[in-house]
């Protein structure tokens, strides 16, 4: 299956790859994926959207402005058609629909790579995507791979120059990644630290929460620059206490991500934090959104992590308290910028 | 005269105080200090503003919406009149400016605490004021501070809290500084890095410039996270080259100062940057602003000290070559695309 993946400029062999998911950021990969590879293999969430794909030929829910030659997609809603014909099988779905997905997968997947899009914590679990992964699929580090970094998937499906990070413990799966991923609208780099870059991106998702609850309590642009720095630190101390790596948290994969995801519009963690902040309650500012935002069921983890290792960290506590202890966020910020500086 | 300034919560004798400037951030920096003391010395640049402030009660140009209490301003357009009743004067004008201001200086200054609040290169000696004051007017680092930190002035006119780093090798100047900045509205933390301070908050102008053009070329958010990223690593190297200190870059003075300038729809600097990228030359970029741009003079004598020292900073190096080469902004940033991760 390996040789149908030819790139067009080099007629280089790429590995095989499909992506799993069918959200926003999913279809912003497959179209990354399709600027390189002849055939990528995409499996959606149910038959309807596989239908409406070969109709249109886009997504009929998001990013729905990217339109794919039918041509270079081979649609499933079966994990185990994607895994057996791929090499490289990049995960996509929510986080918390992750669980679904790998549990109808019963085809032989020994030796493929897993690679992580996923910002968010499997509460199956309660662990990362890494951890769940390797714990309860017996997928080790050296097949499995991370993709991180400032990039929000309306921005990809603009074309507009955006940097990933991929974090892979093994050097010719780093390698195939920078491969299949590299464009002249996606700027690839490699980083050796899976689980900094896969927590960092959740963390993110939570600060960005915070982010939004302070605008929308009213705090301007002096106070969230304190916040996001204060923050990038905090996550820091998070990232150290969880597992030391040399890492540099202000490369883009750490604080890039941190800053598209607190300072940009389409940010919907942000957009939750900001409903908060203006007074909804934490329920109706869920259901008020179509769109799921990651940091609110990373947070209680991520919570209780802190708490395990005993790590200072008064922001995300400040946060976890309001989405699930039912704090006021007034009081609570009131009493954040004691400790900020 | 110290009496003459007492707390009106604590009855504490302040030292009294002194603002040089009247553009928006003096303008800022008063209505703070009137938090505190009973009577602020205010050294206007003309009588028309001196008139108009003492008939109207309000700057006539900036922040026109903060009310002053004119019975604690004691205004003048003699520096020497500010400089010899006070014990602390702030220098608040734009870089530019200051020359002409403190040419004007006749009376004895000894002992005094002058502290900068100008965050720009000093043209007349293509230096930072720090050095300025230390070289041309015999004020040594004692008796020297620097007020840094996000703070966009517009923000302080509405009081949404902000945070001040008040930097001073002298611990008795650094306390006084803290006791007559801190209000409801504004915390202040300290440093002892006085020249890491005055540059930072020159080179975060000129990276707010480069993120306006990239945003006037059209990079989206996830460029921006990147470039932001890149600066502050840059600026971690400049800072290290012209002066090594135990300084953590991601404090609120530093990266803080650089977020809210990058991404702050209030900032003269981004604003600037955005014209050039959209296509207008640089002299009529300027002409169109009514507000001084700082990043653009700072970055001719940045952008020299950084090929002095041999340091690696191909982001000043773009922006310089952009604002005084002639050079295209979408080439030069097309190549500068190449070096950031």
């Amino acid at each position: 299956m390996a040789n149908e993946n030819i790139n067009y400029d080099t007629q280089e062999v790429l590995p095989s790859v499909g992506v799993v998911g069918s959200g926003s950021f999913a279809t912003a990969i497959v179209k990354m994926l399709v600027q390189n590879s002849k055939l990528v293999h995409w499996c959606v969430r149910n038959e309807y959207v596989k239908g409406a794909i070969e109709r249109r030929g886009h997504n009929p829910s998001y990013l729905t402005a990217v339109n794919f030659n039918l041509e270079n997609l081979q649609l499933t809603t079966d994990i185990n058609e994607v895994v057996s014909a791929c090499d490289i099988i990049v995960l996509a779905t929510p986080s918390i629909y992750l669980s679904d997905a790998m549990d109808g997968l019963s085809c032989d997947y020994k030796g493929k790579v897993f690679v992580s899009a996923i910002k968010g914590i499997v509460p199956k679990v309660n662990d990362v995507v890494a951890h769940y992964l390797r714990n309860e699929f017996s997928i080790g580090f050296k097949c499995q791979g991370v993709i991180a970094g400032p990039c929000h998937a309306e921005e990809v499906a603009m074309e507009r120059l955006s940097y990933l990070t991929i974090a892979a413990a093994d050097e010719e799966v780093k390698a195939k990644l920078i491969r299949l991923f590299s464009s002249n609208f996606i700027n690839v780099h490699s980083s050796s630290d899976i689980l900094g870059n896969e927590y960092s991106a959740i963390l993110k998702n939570i600060y960005a929460i915070g982010a939004g609850i302070a605008s929308g309590l009213g705090y301007g642009d002096n106070f969230t620059a304190v916040f996001v720095s204060n923050a990038i630190r905090e996550m820091e101390t998070f990232l150290e206490g969880i597992y030391e790596a040399p890492r540099d948290v202000n490369e883009s994969a750490y604080l890039g991500d941190l800053l598209v995801t607190a300072y940009s519009l389409f940010s919907r963690n942000r957009s939750l934090g900001n409903l908060i902040g203006k007074g909804y309650t934490v329920k109706s500012a869920i259901q008020s959104m179509n769109m799921i935002a990651e940091g609110y069921y990373a947070a209680q983890s991520i919570y209780n992590t802190a708490r395990e290792k005993n790590l200072h960290t008064p922001m995300i506590d400040t946060i976890y308290k309001i989405l699930y202890e039912n704090k006021n966020p007034e009081k609570e910020f009131e009493k954040l910028t004691l400790v900020l500086n």
